[in-house]
């Protein structure tokens, strides 16, 4: 058994993604050697919870980037533009990675002729650290030299490595806003709409998790329940009613109704 | 140590509330003696899964209902309103239970003096056995005997017992339907997107999971990311654009990031 090839890889960016994923990639036996970020502080804080096995340049310069293997540019879109404008000289027509779900892999053509995507779908929080041979990592390259970089890269720390094109993960890109920061926000209505009537929310917990852990047995199709689908009108019309003073979550309850009772027609 | 009350009990209605319930109870040492089903077929599969200790009454007429200590009544909203109307002379003002989240207590009082609620908020799937100690049971009572025996069969079953007001259990569900059938609607959504697209939308499941798992080391508003929260003008608009040919999926959209920016505001 061969062990896979190791690189060694600059950071430009030190938000949650950038740390989660060069921790990730440090555990995995690459060698971190550059963080880029605008604000000092970030990129401190990201050095501290690294290993310097080797001097680890750390800079708020695009120009004191250090030549290495592979450049991860894992900042917000925005940032992005910026970065590319940017981008210095001495580091141009490296291999180049973006981590954004939402955005074309061709955002790095100005930059170099060798580039790709690494999307490591997960929401990442300060802190906590993501178990990530669970996360669904997708890949996407414009060579095979680059190809098999993402590929390295991302085997070494997921067992769920995909490729996917720029517009696929487009549509990805919005499944997970769907699925993972819309549900979040339902869960911050629910959870203020109980403390409001002074009911504690944690007791929505086991009720969250079991529907979510339904979803591993059985489709959401499957697994719904409530007035809605079983089409209880008086329980309908009673919580309609009761959210008459709170415009926003009627707004957010008659739409679901209206969409579960379709999906259930 | 005393070892608790164990009650005989019988239960109206078979469904999936119903028996999950019968199971549990039955399991913590309280005996199921009749079940009640407008179907035989409903009522007969909920007594293959019981462990037959002594006789159980199987039926589909009311006025078969055995004697027993407790009458659970776990049936739809509608179905509840006929069965007060048909309930039998033989078991008025026997101690009465319903298992609803969005009823009032009072609902019982034509047909006994002594009604309460144990409502398990949990949502039950058929042939999924639930753990009752996690799920958080609420109860109420219109007097003193049967807060002691609704109690009782709660905390046989469950390590998260509370006392609820009818008027605080409508808000309750109300949130329940929020957190748990209307995200589990935002997962059937997504997921059918991803299908339409060819992505796998198993590739979900572990962002989903992460969401929730951050749901109990902070608050949803602490935990929320995505485009809407740190104001992503440029990724919201495309993805508005990419979903115009997804009517109700473009407003929910809409709708949820307007909210979310709203809270970030």
């Amino acid at each position: 058994m061969t062990s896979s090839p190791k690189y060694t890889v600059t950071f430009v960016g030190a938000g949650r993604l950038a740390t989660q994923l060069a921790i990730a990639l440090q555990n995995a036996g690459h060698r971190i050697m550059g963080i880029y970020s605008r604000t000092r502080l970030s990129a401190d804080r990201l050095l501290r919870q690294l290993e310097h096995k080797s001097p680890i340049v750390v800079t708020n310069r695009l120009t004191d980037l250090p030549w290495t293997d592979v450049y991860i540019i894992a900042v917000t879109d925005t940032a992005l533009t910026e970065v590319i404008v940017q981008w210095p000289q001495q580091a141009k027509d490296r291999v180049v990675l973006h981590t954004a779900g939402s955005l074309a892999m061709d955002m790095l053509k100005p930059i170099s002729g060798h580039y790709g995507v690494l999307y490591p779908m997960q929401t990442f929080s300060m802190g906590i650290p993501v178990d990530f041979k669970e996360v669904f990592v997708f890949t996407e390259s414009n060579c095979p030299t680059v190809q098999k970089v993402v590929s390295d890269l991302a085997l070494s720390i997921s067992n769920h490595v995909c490729e996917l094109s720029s517009a696929a993960r487009k549509h990805l890109h919005i499944g997970a806003v769907m699925a993972c920061n819309f549900s979040n926000h339902l869960y911050e209505m629910a959870f203020n709409y109980l403390s409001e009537y002074g009911i504690p929310p944690d007791c929505l917990l086991p009720l969250i998790d079991e529907t979510v852990a339904k979803l591993h047995r059985m489709s959401p199709h499957e697994g719904q329940t409530g007035p809605a689908c079983r089409g209880d009108r008086r329980v309908l019309e009673e919580h309609l009613q009761m959210l008459d003073g709170h415009t926003l979550l009627r707004e957010f309850y008659k739409l679901f109704s209206d969409s579960i009772a379709k999906s259930f027609a």
